[in-house]
Protein backbone atom coordinates (compact mmCIF):
# COMPACT_ATOMS: atom_id res chain seq x y z
CA UNK A 1 0.00 0.00 0.00
CA UNK A 2 1.19 3.53 -0.92
CA UNK A 3 1.05 4.79 2.39
CA UNK A 4 3.29 1.59 3.84
CA UNK A 5 5.61 2.97 1.13
CA UNK A 6 5.68 6.13 2.12
CA UNK A 7 6.72 4.86 5.99
CA UNK A 8 9.55 2.83 4.52
CA UNK A 9 10.96 6.29 2.91
CA UNK A 10 10.95 8.03 6.14
CA UNK A 11 13.47 8.35 8.24
CA UNK A 12 15.05 10.19 11.03
CA UNK A 13 17.22 13.04 9.38
CA UNK A 14 20.80 13.92 10.03
CA UNK A 15 20.93 16.66 7.26
CA UNK A 16 18.60 18.71 5.56
CA UNK A 17 19.13 20.67 2.44
CA UNK A 18 19.79 23.89 3.74
CA UNK A 19 18.67 25.91 0.55
CA UNK A 20 15.29 24.41 0.24
CA UNK A 21 12.30 26.11 1.61
CA UNK A 22 9.18 23.84 1.94
CA UNK A 23 6.63 25.49 -0.11
CA UNK A 24 3.35 27.50 2.02
CA UNK A 25 1.18 25.03 0.49
CA UNK A 26 2.78 22.31 2.20
CA UNK A 27 3.08 24.10 6.05
CA UNK A 28 -0.42 24.73 5.42
CA UNK A 29 -1.68 20.85 5.01
CA UNK A 30 1.14 20.50 8.10
CA UNK A 31 -1.01 22.75 10.19
CA UNK A 32 -4.57 21.63 9.22
CA UNK A 33 -3.34 17.74 9.59
CA UNK A 34 -1.63 19.17 12.88
CA UNK A 35 -4.97 20.69 14.05
CA UNK A 36 -7.08 17.75 12.60
CA UNK A 37 -5.63 15.24 15.11
CA UNK A 38 -7.67 13.14 17.67
CA UNK A 39 -6.82 14.56 21.35
CA UNK A 40 -8.47 13.12 24.25
CA UNK A 41 -11.97 14.27 25.20
CA UNK A 42 -11.23 16.40 22.03
CA UNK A 43 -9.72 19.08 24.17
CA UNK A 44 -6.87 19.81 21.81
CA UNK A 45 -4.13 20.82 24.93
CA UNK A 46 -1.49 21.47 22.30
CA UNK A 47 -0.71 24.46 20.54
CA UNK A 48 2.10 24.39 17.42
CA UNK A 49 4.69 27.18 17.18
CA UNK A 50 6.06 27.31 13.30
CA UNK A 51 9.45 28.39 13.57
CA UNK A 52 10.80 30.04 9.47
CA UNK A 53 13.78 32.06 10.97
CA UNK A 54 17.20 30.88 10.66
CA UNK A 55 18.77 33.29 13.47
CA UNK A 56 16.31 31.85 15.88
CA UNK A 57 16.76 28.42 14.70
CA UNK A 58 20.38 28.31 15.32
CA UNK A 59 19.56 29.14 18.77
CA UNK A 60 17.06 26.45 19.42
CA UNK A 61 19.97 24.41 17.90
CA UNK A 62 21.94 25.28 20.54
CA UNK A 63 19.16 24.34 22.75
CA UNK A 64 19.16 21.18 21.46
CA UNK A 65 22.00 19.49 22.32
CA UNK A 66 23.68 21.54 18.55
CA UNK A 67 21.94 18.98 16.76
CA UNK A 68 22.61 21.22 13.18
CA UNK A 69 19.14 19.68 11.62
CA UNK A 70 16.98 22.37 13.95
CA UNK A 71 19.32 25.37 12.25
CA UNK A 72 19.28 23.96 9.04
CA UNK A 73 15.56 22.45 8.55
CA UNK A 74 13.37 24.62 6.06
CA UNK A 75 10.96 24.71 9.26
CA UNK A 76 10.63 24.05 13.01
CA UNK A 77 7.60 22.55 14.58
CA UNK A 78 7.49 23.02 18.32
CA UNK A 79 4.93 20.65 20.14
CA UNK A 80 3.47 23.12 23.67
CA UNK A 81 1.21 22.13 26.10
CA UNK A 82 -1.14 24.05 27.86
CA UNK A 83 -0.01 24.83 31.09
CA UNK A 84 -3.47 26.11 32.44
CA UNK A 85 -5.88 23.48 31.77
CA UNK A 86 -8.53 24.26 34.66
CA UNK A 87 -12.88 24.98 34.49
CA UNK A 88 -12.65 28.02 32.43
CA UNK A 89 -10.63 26.13 29.58
CA UNK A 90 -12.84 23.03 29.11
CA UNK A 91 -15.96 25.34 29.28
CA UNK A 92 -14.61 26.91 26.21
CA UNK A 93 -14.38 23.57 24.45
CA UNK A 94 -18.34 22.92 25.40
CA UNK A 95 -18.96 26.41 24.41
CA UNK A 96 -17.35 25.41 21.06
CA UNK A 97 -19.16 22.04 20.85
CA UNK A 98 -22.35 24.00 21.21
CA UNK A 99 -21.73 26.80 17.99
CA UNK A 100 -20.28 24.16 16.11
CA UNK A 101 -22.85 21.54 16.10
CA UNK A 102 -25.88 23.13 17.78
CA UNK A 103 -26.06 20.59 21.04
CA UNK A 104 -28.14 22.30 23.68
CA UNK A 105 -26.58 22.91 27.37
CA UNK A 106 -28.89 20.28 28.57
CA UNK A 107 -26.95 17.36 26.47
CA UNK A 108 -23.84 18.61 27.06
CA UNK A 109 -24.30 20.08 30.36
CA UNK A 110 -23.39 16.70 32.65
CA UNK A 111 -20.43 15.45 30.28
CA UNK A 112 -19.12 19.16 30.93
CA UNK A 113 -19.26 18.62 34.66
CA UNK A 114 -18.39 15.20 34.62
CA UNK A 115 -15.18 16.44 33.26
CA UNK A 116 -14.44 19.72 34.94
CA UNK A 117 -14.85 17.83 37.90
CA UNK A 118 -12.40 14.62 37.04
CA UNK A 119 -9.94 17.45 35.95
CA UNK A 120 -10.14 19.27 39.38
CA UNK A 121 -9.15 15.51 41.00
CA UNK A 122 -5.64 15.58 39.28
CA UNK A 123 -2.63 16.85 40.17
CA UNK A 124 -0.68 19.65 38.26
CA UNK A 125 1.46 16.97 36.82
CA UNK A 126 -1.25 14.75 36.16
CA UNK A 127 -2.74 17.26 33.86
CA UNK A 128 0.95 18.12 32.44
CA UNK A 129 1.30 14.11 31.66
CA UNK A 130 -2.23 13.95 30.40
CA UNK A 131 -1.12 17.19 27.60
CA UNK A 132 2.25 15.83 27.01
CA UNK A 133 0.79 12.26 26.17
CA UNK A 134 -1.58 14.36 23.66
CA UNK A 135 1.87 15.96 22.30
CA UNK A 136 3.32 12.43 21.38
CA UNK A 137 -0.06 11.09 19.67
CA UNK A 138 -0.03 14.78 17.65
CA UNK A 139 3.65 14.03 16.99
CA UNK A 140 2.96 10.79 15.15
CA UNK A 141 -0.08 12.30 12.84
CA UNK A 142 2.50 14.40 12.21
CA UNK A 143 5.34 11.88 11.15
CA UNK A 144 3.14 9.99 9.05
CA UNK A 145 1.58 13.07 7.47
CA UNK A 146 5.37 14.23 6.63
CA UNK A 147 5.95 10.66 5.42
CA UNK A 148 2.53 10.81 2.79
CA UNK A 149 3.18 14.58 1.65
CA UNK A 150 7.04 13.53 1.17
CA UNK A 151 8.41 16.23 3.54
CA UNK A 152 11.35 15.08 5.47
CA UNK A 153 11.46 15.04 9.25
CA UNK A 154 13.90 14.39 12.59
CA UNK A 155 11.17 14.00 15.21
CA UNK A 156 13.21 15.29 19.05
CA UNK A 157 12.92 14.93 22.41
CA UNK A 158 16.46 15.64 23.16
CA UNK A 159 16.21 19.76 23.52
CA UNK A 160 15.91 21.37 27.10
CA UNK A 161 12.28 22.85 27.19
CA UNK A 162 12.88 25.43 29.66
CA UNK A 163 15.35 27.11 26.81
CA UNK A 164 13.16 26.43 24.18
CA UNK A 165 10.05 28.31 26.28
CA UNK A 166 12.59 31.04 27.05
CA UNK A 167 13.51 31.73 23.57
CA UNK A 168 9.97 30.94 22.00
CA UNK A 169 8.20 33.35 24.86
CA UNK A 170 6.04 30.20 25.95
CA UNK A 171 5.60 31.35 29.28
CA UNK A 172 3.45 34.06 28.54
CA UNK A 173 1.33 32.08 26.29
CA UNK A 174 0.64 29.76 29.14
CA UNK A 175 2.69 27.44 26.96
CA UNK A 176 5.32 24.49 27.80
CA UNK A 177 7.38 23.05 25.14
CA UNK A 178 7.22 19.41 24.69
CA UNK A 179 8.30 18.03 21.50
CA UNK A 180 10.64 19.45 18.33
CA UNK A 181 10.36 18.19 15.19
CA UNK A 182 12.59 20.41 12.07
CA UNK A 183 11.31 19.30 8.81
CA UNK A 184 12.78 20.22 5.34
CA UNK A 185 13.64 18.01 2.38
CA UNK A 186 17.03 15.96 3.16
CA UNK A 187 20.21 16.59 1.66
CA UNK A 188 21.35 14.49 -0.72
CA UNK A 189 24.96 13.60 1.33
CA UNK A 190 22.92 12.62 4.58
CA UNK A 191 24.27 9.05 4.52
CA UNK A 192 21.40 7.79 7.03
CA UNK A 193 19.04 8.17 4.21
CA UNK A 194 20.90 4.71 2.83
CA UNK A 195 20.71 3.06 6.42
CA UNK A 196 18.51 0.09 6.43
CA UNK A 197 16.00 0.59 8.42
CA UNK A 198 16.52 -1.56 12.13
CA UNK A 199 13.24 -3.07 13.33
CA UNK A 200 11.90 -5.62 15.34
CA UNK A 201 10.27 -8.42 13.05
CA UNK A 202 6.69 -7.85 13.28
CA UNK A 203 6.07 -11.32 14.03
CA UNK A 204 8.05 -10.21 17.23
CA UNK A 205 6.53 -7.23 18.49
CA UNK A 206 2.87 -7.90 17.15
CA UNK A 207 0.89 -10.63 19.02
CA UNK A 208 -2.45 -12.03 17.94
CA UNK A 209 -5.10 -13.21 19.66
CA UNK A 210 -8.18 -14.98 17.16
CA UNK B 1 -4.33 17.05 -0.18
CA UNK B 2 -5.53 13.95 -0.06
CA UNK B 3 -4.16 13.07 2.99
CA UNK B 4 -6.29 16.04 4.52
CA UNK B 5 -9.52 14.50 3.06
CA UNK B 6 -8.76 11.53 4.62
CA UNK B 7 -8.15 13.09 8.36
CA UNK B 8 -11.46 14.81 7.60
CA UNK B 9 -13.50 11.87 7.36
CA UNK B 10 -12.08 10.11 10.13
CA UNK B 11 -13.91 10.08 13.33
CA UNK B 12 -13.76 8.38 16.91
CA UNK B 13 -16.66 5.82 15.58
CA UNK B 14 -19.04 5.10 18.56
CA UNK B 15 -21.14 2.09 16.78
CA UNK B 16 -19.02 -0.16 14.25
CA UNK B 17 -20.99 -2.33 11.53
CA UNK B 18 -20.74 -6.07 13.34
CA UNK B 19 -21.17 -7.90 10.39
CA UNK B 20 -17.57 -6.53 8.25
CA UNK B 21 -14.61 -8.06 8.97
CA UNK B 22 -11.86 -6.29 7.53
CA UNK B 23 -9.72 -8.02 5.01
CA UNK B 24 -6.49 -9.56 5.68
CA UNK B 25 -4.56 -7.08 3.48
CA UNK B 26 -5.63 -4.29 5.90
CA UNK B 27 -4.65 -5.75 8.92
CA UNK B 28 -1.49 -6.81 7.28
CA UNK B 29 -0.53 -3.11 6.72
CA UNK B 30 -1.88 -2.09 10.46
CA UNK B 31 0.83 -4.36 11.50
CA UNK B 32 3.09 -3.40 9.43
CA UNK B 33 2.74 0.56 9.74
CA UNK B 34 2.40 -0.20 13.58
CA UNK B 35 6.13 -1.51 13.47
CA UNK B 36 7.40 1.06 11.08
CA UNK B 37 6.29 4.13 13.75
CA UNK B 38 9.70 5.77 15.07
CA UNK B 39 10.08 5.39 18.46
CA UNK B 40 12.70 6.61 21.09
CA UNK B 41 16.37 5.95 20.68
CA UNK B 42 14.87 3.55 17.84
CA UNK B 43 13.96 1.14 21.22
CA UNK B 44 10.50 -0.28 20.04
CA UNK B 45 9.35 -0.38 23.81
CA UNK B 46 5.62 -1.32 22.29
CA UNK B 47 3.73 -4.66 21.52
CA UNK B 48 0.69 -4.65 19.43
CA UNK B 49 -1.92 -7.12 20.71
CA UNK B 50 -4.26 -7.63 17.82
CA UNK B 51 -7.18 -9.34 19.00
CA UNK B 52 -10.62 -10.54 16.76
CA UNK B 53 -12.28 -12.82 18.79
CA UNK B 54 -15.91 -11.64 19.38
CA UNK B 55 -15.85 -13.96 23.07
CA UNK B 56 -13.06 -11.93 24.16
CA UNK B 57 -13.79 -8.47 23.18
CA UNK B 58 -17.02 -8.99 25.35
CA UNK B 59 -14.73 -9.47 27.80
CA UNK B 60 -12.99 -6.35 27.00
CA UNK B 61 -15.50 -4.34 26.08
CA UNK B 62 -16.79 -4.57 30.17
CA UNK B 63 -13.48 -3.47 30.87
CA UNK B 64 -13.72 -0.60 28.53
CA UNK B 65 -16.77 0.74 30.82
CA UNK B 66 -18.95 -0.77 28.53
CA UNK B 67 -18.41 0.73 25.77
CA UNK B 68 -19.60 -1.18 22.82
CA UNK B 69 -17.04 -0.40 20.11
CA UNK B 70 -14.92 -2.99 21.74
CA UNK B 71 -17.31 -5.66 21.18
CA UNK B 72 -18.78 -4.86 18.09
CA UNK B 73 -15.17 -3.86 16.17
CA UNK B 74 -13.93 -6.35 14.06
CA UNK B 75 -10.85 -6.37 15.63
CA UNK B 76 -9.10 -4.32 18.70
CA UNK B 77 -5.35 -3.33 18.71
CA UNK B 78 -3.78 -3.13 22.12
CA UNK B 79 -0.36 -1.06 22.67
CA UNK B 80 1.48 -2.11 25.24
CA UNK B 81 4.41 -1.20 27.27
CA UNK B 82 7.66 -3.34 28.07
CA UNK B 83 7.66 -4.06 31.67
CA UNK B 84 11.17 -4.78 31.04
CA UNK B 85 13.57 -2.11 30.02
CA UNK B 86 16.67 -3.19 30.78
CA UNK B 87 20.42 -3.08 29.96
CA UNK B 88 19.94 -7.15 28.00
CA UNK B 89 16.94 -4.90 26.34
CA UNK B 90 18.98 -1.96 25.18
CA UNK B 91 21.73 -4.62 24.47
CA UNK B 92 19.27 -6.02 22.15
CA UNK B 93 18.49 -3.61 19.98
CA UNK B 94 22.10 -2.51 19.30
CA UNK B 95 23.10 -6.51 18.27
CA UNK B 96 19.63 -5.68 15.64
CA UNK B 97 21.22 -3.20 14.63
CA UNK B 98 24.91 -4.66 14.01
CA UNK B 99 22.56 -7.35 12.31
CA UNK B 100 20.66 -5.04 10.09
CA UNK B 101 23.34 -2.69 9.16
CA UNK B 102 26.65 -4.62 9.66
CA UNK B 103 27.89 -1.61 11.48
CA UNK B 104 30.85 -2.81 14.04
CA UNK B 105 30.78 -3.01 17.56
CA UNK B 106 33.20 -0.24 18.05
CA UNK B 107 31.10 2.51 16.81
CA UNK B 108 27.98 1.23 18.42
CA UNK B 109 29.69 0.65 21.72
CA UNK B 110 29.52 4.40 22.82
CA UNK B 111 26.52 4.96 22.11
CA UNK B 112 25.23 1.87 23.80
CA UNK B 113 26.96 2.36 26.91
CA UNK B 114 25.49 5.59 27.16
CA UNK B 115 21.84 4.65 27.12
CA UNK B 116 22.39 1.96 29.42
CA UNK B 117 23.96 4.13 31.89
CA UNK B 118 20.96 6.89 31.06
CA UNK B 119 18.04 4.05 31.41
CA UNK B 120 19.91 2.77 34.67
CA UNK B 121 19.12 6.42 36.03
CA UNK B 122 15.26 6.15 35.58
CA UNK B 123 13.20 5.31 38.09
CA UNK B 124 10.51 2.40 37.14
CA UNK B 125 8.02 5.41 36.97
CA UNK B 126 10.17 7.56 34.59
CA UNK B 127 10.92 4.29 32.07
CA UNK B 128 7.28 3.81 32.15
CA UNK B 129 6.09 7.07 31.31
CA UNK B 130 8.61 7.33 28.79
CA UNK B 131 7.13 3.51 27.18
CA UNK B 132 3.90 5.10 27.43
CA UNK B 133 4.78 8.40 25.24
CA UNK B 134 5.89 5.95 22.76
CA UNK B 135 2.10 4.11 22.54
CA UNK B 136 0.92 7.63 22.15
CA UNK B 137 2.87 7.86 19.25
CA UNK B 138 2.45 5.01 17.54
CA UNK B 139 -1.30 5.24 18.18
CA UNK B 140 -0.79 9.13 16.17
CA UNK B 141 0.67 7.37 13.32
CA UNK B 142 -1.80 4.03 13.07
CA UNK B 143 -5.06 6.49 13.63
CA UNK B 144 -3.37 8.12 10.32
CA UNK B 145 -2.65 4.70 8.71
CA UNK B 146 -6.36 3.62 9.25
CA UNK B 147 -7.74 6.96 7.77
CA UNK B 148 -5.37 6.43 4.57
CA UNK B 149 -6.21 3.17 3.96
CA UNK B 150 -10.60 3.70 4.70
CA UNK B 151 -10.40 1.91 8.37
CA UNK B 152 -12.43 3.22 10.92
CA UNK B 153 -11.52 3.39 14.46
CA UNK B 154 -11.97 4.75 18.00
CA UNK B 155 -8.75 5.78 20.06
CA UNK B 156 -9.58 4.66 23.55
CA UNK B 157 -8.05 5.63 27.04
CA UNK B 158 -10.97 5.02 29.15
CA UNK B 159 -10.36 1.06 29.90
CA UNK B 160 -9.23 -0.58 32.76
CA UNK B 161 -5.33 -1.54 31.96
CA UNK B 162 -5.15 -3.58 35.10
CA UNK B 163 -7.83 -6.49 33.90
CA UNK B 164 -7.14 -6.15 29.76
CA UNK B 165 -3.87 -7.33 31.16
CA UNK B 166 -5.61 -10.06 32.74
CA UNK B 167 -7.38 -10.93 29.81
CA UNK B 168 -4.73 -11.10 27.32
CA UNK B 169 -2.17 -12.37 29.70
CA UNK B 170 -0.11 -9.45 29.13
CA UNK B 171 1.98 -9.98 32.58
CA UNK B 172 3.93 -13.45 31.57
CA UNK B 173 5.04 -11.52 28.44
CA UNK B 174 6.14 -8.60 30.42
CA UNK B 175 3.97 -6.37 29.23
CA UNK B 176 1.26 -3.82 30.46
CA UNK B 177 -1.76 -2.16 28.20
CA UNK B 178 -1.81 1.27 27.64
CA UNK B 179 -3.97 2.51 24.72
CA UNK B 180 -6.95 0.04 23.01
CA UNK B 181 -8.30 1.14 19.64
CA UNK B 182 -10.99 -1.09 18.20
CA UNK B 183 -10.98 -0.72 14.03
CA UNK B 184 -13.63 -2.02 11.48
CA UNK B 185 -16.38 -0.16 9.33
CA UNK B 186 -18.42 2.59 10.91
CA UNK B 187 -22.51 1.39 10.83
CA UNK B 188 -24.29 3.16 8.75
CA UNK B 189 -26.63 4.45 11.26
CA UNK B 190 -23.68 5.80 13.80
CA UNK B 191 -25.19 9.06 14.24
CA UNK B 192 -21.84 10.34 15.13
CA UNK B 193 -20.75 9.96 11.56
CA UNK B 194 -22.70 12.78 10.53
CA UNK B 195 -21.40 15.21 13.35
CA UNK B 196 -19.80 18.43 12.25
CA UNK B 197 -15.65 18.49 14.04
CA UNK B 198 -15.18 20.06 16.63
CA UNK B 199 -12.08 21.67 16.57
CA UNK B 200 -10.05 25.10 17.70
CA UNK B 201 -9.49 27.50 14.35
CA UNK B 202 -6.28 26.82 13.09
CA UNK B 203 -4.81 30.48 13.98
CA UNK B 204 -5.66 29.75 17.59
CA UNK B 205 -4.05 26.85 17.73
CA UNK B 206 -0.52 27.22 15.68
CA UNK B 207 1.70 30.12 16.24
CA UNK B 208 3.91 31.03 13.44
CA UNK B 209 7.51 32.99 14.01
CA UNK B 210 8.98 34.12 11.05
Amino acid sequence: MEIIKKLEWRYAVKKFNENIVLPDAKIEAIKEAFNLTATSYGLQPIKMVVVKNKALQQQLAVSSYNQQQVAQASHVLVLCRETTINADYIANYFKRVQQVRGTSNDILDPFKQQLIGSFSKKTSDEVAQWATNQAYLILGNLLTVCAATEIDACPMEGFIPAEYDKLLGLQKLNLASVLTMPIGIRADDDVFATFKKVRKETVESVIEIA
